[in-house]
């Protein structure tokens, strides 16, 4: 189960070492989650409208070699743990010729929107992304 | 009537040129805006606790000079125009000799969390408003 | 002459209005600002490649309607001003059905990357972009 | 050897969840290390001026608690590996009242400027820091 979602790094998002700035990292792995929630048939808005907000527990980068302006990259997202509780996700940063310039790791975690409690997925919601994960090549 | 708040560059508000990016710093007048509604006697945390937000309907930003990485600089935030409807504040960033980096102008508008619909800011909450730009010096 | 350039609101873009922060729509026209440069066939890196840097002098920005996360967007980008000197572009941020959001202008000065002034575009570059912007339909 | 750095979260720093953005904190880490090398006596500044640039070769971040708008907050940093070639530093983000919201840990290593290699920092810069270190109650 892998999402491929190409971007483009803008301007604004590097520093004054002409490279991407490392807090930048998030963000794209941000996208890359945003579709693979929708390649899995359950857009995120559509969590947040069930009442269910997803924040992270933790985040982990390595960063092995720059991004620099105008790059044309490709965020490759998997999930590799999923419980009801939580959903961890890693992350690649690649260009088009495959060389990984980043890796990263996300832990979310189920929240309920209104209690901000931990919530576990209702049975329906897990399913259907427990099935999407095992049929999914 | 005017706040003065004084601030560093952070490294990752700087661009590949060298420089603070231009987008930078609609985020140092908001801090600017924070901190005259408090000095005004209404944190912005009140205002939306009490159900208004006062989301932007216009920016205007003269680039002077450019401001740098660790540069420890201040913010003036002044209030030109207040109805109950809206609020102008116009903005210099200077460095600590007083040279003008930046200029800005924001127009704010009420707006209802809710419904979000133009509202009327409450006659209480305007007098307050009003009664302190009135009595400021 | 104008350029069409798609994308989608990240979730970091938002604020706790739950609506696109206003700090963000810079960083979208420089999307746009970046796609025109590389349609017109002078993209922005080889620009700077040729020490040639273009800072912002002004942006101004109208708050139309609300964006919100995971919008699928335009960034519309035009010139309506060239000399050797400055460009003046507007911005159009769009929805699919052409509703307009949120409009915008930038003026960039173009300024010589080492000595950090003023420095006209030389003949062959004013002309590469004035043919392209002339040319265009 | 720790640095504590004050200061309050702005409000484009939140997001829809009502909370910091988790991107964010990679921010609050580099003003504390900012901080720390000055109080080290080595401005970044001055080590940049000098040809060498630090980027991170490793970010780990875990988010125990939400900040929110206009909270006032402490960023501690910490020195907790210190060779020629890499720095490794932790990091708390505390309230006032010393609950711990967030914890992290940048690992940056010491890059020629020029050449993008990694340089060993030299011994007069390396024993600089390593006595305001080792002075350090």
């Amino acid at each position: 189960m892998m999402n491929r979602t190409e971007f483009r790094v803008r301007y604004g998002e590097t520093d004054q070492m002409g490279i991407v700035h490392h807090a930048t990292y998030p963000l794209y792995f941000e996208m890359g989650r945003t579709e693979l929630f929708r390649q899995l048939g359950i857009p995120y808005t559509k969590l947040e409208a069930m009442g269910i907000i997803m924040p992270l527990s933790s985040l982990t980068i390595k960063y092995i070699s720059p991004a620099k302006y105008d790059d044309l990259l490709v965020v490759e997202t998997s999930i590799c743990e999923f419980t009801p509780l939580k959903i961890v996700m890693t992350y690649n940063i690649v260009t088009k010729g495959h060389q990984v310039l980043t890796t990263g790791e996300t832990t979310l975690i189920s929240v309920d929107a209104t209690s901000r409690k931990p919530k576990r997925l209702s049975a329906s919601i897990f399913e259907l992304i427990n099935t999407a994960i095992r049929n999914d090549v």
